[in-house]
């Protein structure tokens, strides 16, 4: 052994102790570990497998464990390589024998498993109010500036005109829906393992109804090697958090070319800002990248429990102590991001006349000018052309579509008469967008009411 | 330009017409594509925007063209880049100008949308009954073999006996969640984009409602720029794909344990095995190492979508057009996989004399040894002590826990007695395990009739 | 059976067959399989084994079929399940026992290894030709536009000036690293594995170093059981591809940037641009956007053959089958990628007279401003302190630091001197960056030389 | 702003600061970024930048700090965001305005990079020292077990026999191949940033060359945008880190199924083995499940790193704080999953009975008979089609190819004759695989020789 060992400084005992061990990680689960353990003595005691006394004196110990860890005084111990064995072992020091009775019908398998659930349940549901609070600061804005004319992009060119606030609202659609991958998260957690033992199920009377009632669990999970070997909850969660960060890095890619020198749209907080070292003039949009850029750690949770989970035989493998860490760290991110970017659009400030400057550019109403012509009777395809040609005219001009004069309209077309100039005004055109999810203003609140109607339905659920 | 085309014998406008082209990808979704069309020129119709005449010459040119294309006769030109112009296209060839008027108030963007929409609205569906299908032959083997007694493995080591059934059950769980996942992608792209147009919604008097019920949509999309933009439900579909293939990962890395010489557990049909062009004696179990493997494409589907997807700005932008080949690819592989998993699993040869063979090594007895002195009311860390002392002999006679006399039960504590033989025979101690959930035979016999329950639940969503 | 296959029109044996079988993706390597069978059976008959009359007719067999196969005259049938027996078994059909005799001493294990090493050799040097093709256009482009001055961006804000060409020349260093990994994945992919046999040799006196030298191979492979399940070429292969597209994911992001009617930095091509069906003023840079979204491709790719080498016990496994679809469709898409690259950026307008408009905004000279008080011997604290004031001085006049009189200079400190006007001149600015690397036009000439030097030497190692 | 900000206890100050801040992970780079300072003060003293007595004020500074930060002693803050503030903050307390003069024509983001590179260039030689140790390792293991005689396996199913010797040694090459990829990383990190400033160079008349040699980089990196924006040295070591994981998770895998009661092939020292809590007779090879489990971390660091650089513009961007965590867990992470495998790898047993046993099952000797026929003049197809016979004959008997008389033989094919015998005896029929990379003793002698040589000259180029 002396071959591979030369260069470390620890000893393999050392080594392989810390390389082993959990706790770094699972001691943030303390409460949820505690609770189990609570849960499980009690009906332990109910079902006569232990005295009443017993699970007196465990709910005594771990009472006062579990305040010793939010006081930060509880002695961690890397020796008692997870959460569980580290309160299990001071518990027994301290109580005895009842200590010891504890982990009766239980295995770390189901524990770990059952701790795992509460946590991610908590977490989800953190997540979710953190989601709604997003959602609300973007409809807040959007009805702070109901009239902000912006251009409409499709593949970063002008395309038609749009209200800003329907084109910020878009984002609180994604973020209702990443509010139901959350929740089917949660819902996914929500099945108690507890009772399944190591793989097998026990002989002990376990009553596992009980257990799941006293924990809050939905239900219990009918099949008891499934029980410890599925991680298809931490998958789900990872999932919903790396989607929900997709469509933050969209949005926070806007964020950075609406504040761009060139766009203008945004002004960033200073609270939302940073300066450079070097130099002097620089206001730079950071959180906004970082943000788009921490998109990129939540995948990368997500392949990384995928990859795990991959070709596991049944039951419990040792490989699934990875699966906490990145489910932990995705819900870190996007609870940090949400909050983030709800801060950045609360703080922003809109400059409508510079997203108006930037929509009288590229034409933006020759779309409505080709419907005018076609509602007159053109067909569509001579209509496009038609105004194509006025289109032309504009570039050698160097001017607008609303520069022409009606002659010029006329000569291109004689259908076309003084209301043209209806089509050219960019808040009509806008506002004539009425049909149902439009960008038309009439349009927008309706699309307003039922998000505001989402909104509370959705907090109702948390 | 001749610089960089020096090498390339296509021509740059060929070059370009085939790398932009979707149409070897899209024209799988041709039927949804006339269905669209059907749909929005009837209300356009209805709304008074087009003419009854004209709706009636679409429904007809087009019933036709989805005959010719069925017939595998229709003309497609690569020219015509994606599915939606090559139909539009030789419509209006054969229609003249009614065929013009389809395209009124829609856009590619909205119409591109809605094909996808129902196209995998349709394979989401195709794949929950394929899912089932594949429960329902693993509940109808577990049922085959009630009594079959084989190791129940954590870390790959001999752990507890459980029954075979009960092992192969929880897959079916697995399954089901998978089920659920592939409904939540069904019911993600049950959404209508169609008049979304572009990205602003039109001037056009359309009925959103209209469509979306002919259509069959649960209802229209609320934000004309996400309409447009959104495609959470293709990584809805590929991401419960990816699961379901991990899941079969594990059953299929089982199946290859279980079929090597060493495990001997089951042995696969001749249909779904291969021999060797150069070693005569070989039997491979092929079909699960390609299940396996296969996993990896279908997570290099989830992670493509999701790189495509990060950092892009609103509304549409041609990136997109790289969704659709791997959600049908992901699709595509499951359905394989789920069709030829069922087909190994129902015609594999169960062998429970080596699954009883290999359950009687490992002292997997010791469990209920100790819980045997722990209900006597020794302290369970003695009696696993004692029963560790026991294992130790049987190591050094070389023989198994039930080799053992009554007396050397005895020499290690005197709370042994005859009936101690009950917790040596390993059908006793399955069968001992009666708790829900468990693996004792009623226990499993409760478990598969929820599977059942659920299966016929499930079988109703469709 | 019949439970599961109920719903499939097609029969068991077709499905596996169609499920099995590898044709559809490996028969792109016909000329490599060929050039093994070629080079083993002269081999064997060297080497006694097999008669020179027999290696003779396999040669002339091999030959026909090859012609045959270019003619796309070759009669491919599915259930010949890949290229090795869709070959074999017409030339056995076509010249009887000499064909029988020409796996002697191989098995497919090795041969598929021999033709995918063969494969992607010549991929990646016809991808190293792409990219040197690409970095040829990018410098040439570079050189026809030495003096336009762009602004230099940190955090998409407005930096400090630069050259266009300097920015353009950064993409040609990422590429040239990128040939370096291409050219690493071939070094890896050129090693022969014929001879390994099935995974363990053969008792045949083959000459593996005959067969090395006739295929051009560096080197055998020294151990069989590695020559037949190593799979790290391709990792290595598509991950070079996987960096080369994140590369041009960048560029491209930053052409549709510059071509966006808020930049206006080039024009892109009509022959790289397309329109729409609806807005008649449209011109979109949808290749520059294809390009961008086909990274998450690739990069799929190389996450999906990771995880199907995952935990793959020793020696070949079926789920290897997977591994040359992912490989080839990265190499084609890079390849793909390159050409189009390289059109867009050949044939793009480069809109100087918008750089310099853009670049005079943002203060970019502030930096400079405080070096020159610096450089005077004031701390660079109090410096850059100093430019702030007159920066905010400029936004409450709304003009640059360029319009601000000597006096207004003056008034912050009293160092200024008439030369400050040196500093904010943005072509002069940008000159004075002389060191190694850095914007200066002479800096940049020196950088230009060495890339083009580079580029030589690369091209002669191709 | 009280809107989103009610549910959180951290001030939005407090809490930008924790989002924004990196130094809880560059604070690693403490030597990396003072060896960067150093040398860049003295390089402005020896231009005259800077005057001597700052450079030395600077060194003993910087020194005095190294010494407080390994001693643990060292005032880190949070609001001093990075590793470089920290640093300079506490520095310029100290020395005054010399330490205000030290980042004259730096900006922190040619200092990260620096710092980064340096650190990485450390962190993949050490890798590589211990990849060479778990080689090593193998290759003794190897020499210790010359002649025992495993089941070479394809498909898991037995296919031929081989030497465990040669079995391991396939995990030198593939590691030998990770050492390559290491190297490459080593090189791809080895050029100098230093120099480039902001992302422009500098108007002070920097010496790069004299940075690059005192800091030991091989160059100057040629383009100063380049250098402040390129992260591929990050992604080629994560990738090298990725790949040699998974290779580890291929080993692991083995490890697993041959400590397993099926196969029995090792035995893992209880060092390396866990037992478990309520299962009296466990002994789990949790280690080699850790190591299989985290090739997913690693891979996820990769696919973390690849999203956040796609579709990044020039040249720095706040996302590119993602990028170093990653590579250091996956540094960290290999590194540790080397040591343990070594480890396992040194200590285990090795059990050549049990493989032998398990060698003579599955007729391993069936291609050697095949060949025998053929190499009497049978053509294959016969002779295969013969040795099929007797392999369902010995089926049929319950017995082995060895068990059959050479009556048995003779009466498939009258060519069969006494010295048959030796081709049904294991150790003779892979002493007889003879030829480069076989599994014969002679052929693996030479292997090893070779594995030893290339030990010696990768350990020579560290």
């Amino acid at each position: 052994m002396a071959l591979w060992s030369g260069r470390f400084q620890e000893q393999v005992g050392e080594f392989t102790q810390r390389f082993g061990a959990s706790l770094p990680v699972d001691k943030k689960m303390y409460a949820e570990d505690i609770a189990g353990s609570l849960a499980h003595s009690a009906m332990l005691a109910q079902q006569g497998v232990i005295s009443a006394q017993d699970a007196e004196a465990i709910a005594e110990g771990l009472a006062a464990i579990r305040g010793e860890i939010e006081a930060e005084e509880f002695p961690f111990d890397i020796n008692n390589e997870d959460i569980h064995m580290s309160i299990e072992s001071v518990l027994t020091q301290r109580i005895g024998d009842a200590g010891k009775r504890l982990h009766t019908g239980r295995s770390r398998n189901d524990q770990v498993a059952t701790d795992t659930r509460l946590y991610m349940k908590k977490r989800a549901g953190q997540l979710m109010e953190a989601n709604l609070e997003l959602r609300r600061t973007l409809l807040e804005k959007a009805q702070q500036h109901p009239d902000a004319v912006m251009p409409g992009y499709t593949h970063l060119q002008h395309a038609q005109p749009v209200l800003f606030s329907h084109h910020l609202m878009a984002y609180t659609w994604m973020l209702a829906r990443d509010f139901e991958r959350l929740a089917a998260a949660r819902k996914a957690a929500d099945a108690n393992p507890l009772g399944a033992a190591a793989l097998a199920g026990t002989t002990y009377p376990l009553d596992r109804f009980a257990t799941t009632q006293a924990l809050g669990f939905a239900r219990p999970i009918p099949n008891s090697l499934d029980a410890v070997s599925d991680r298809d909850f931490l998958l789900d969660l990872i999932y919903a958090c790396s989607v929900s960060c997709l469509h933050l890095s969209r949005l926070c890619e806007e964020l950075i070319l609406w504040s761009s020198s060139e766009f203008g749209f945004v002004t960033m907080a200073d609270s939302y800002s940073t300066g450079s070292s070097i130099m002097p003039q620089k206001k730079n949009s950071d959180f906004a990248e970082l943000i788009r850029g921490k998109s990129g750690r939540v995948v990368g949770d997500l392949m990384a429990l995928m990859m795990t989970l991959k070709s596991l035989p049944l039951a419990y493998n040792k490989d699934l102590q990875e699966d906490k860490e990145g489910a932990m760290d995705a819900a870190d991110t996007l609870e940090d991001c949400y909050r983030c970017a709800a801060g950045m659009v609360a703080t922003m400030t809109v400059n409508g006349g510079a997203m108006m400057a930037q929509a009288k550019k590229g034409y933006m109403a020759a779309t409505d000018v080709a419907d005018y012509l076609a509602k007159k009777g053109l067909p569509f395809r001579q209509a496009h052309e038609a105004v194509g040609h006025l289109v032309l005219l504009c570039e050698q001009r160097g001017c607008g579509l609303e520069d022409l004069t009606l002659e010029d309209f006329q000569n291109e077309s004689p259908l076309f008469e003084a209301d043209i100039a209806g089509c050219l005004d960019l808040p009509v055109i806008v506002a004539a967008r009425t049909t149902y999810g439009g960008t038309g203003h009439e349009a927008v609140k309706v699309q307003m009411a039922e998000a505001q109607q989402q909104l509370e339905s959705d907090a109702a659920a948390l």
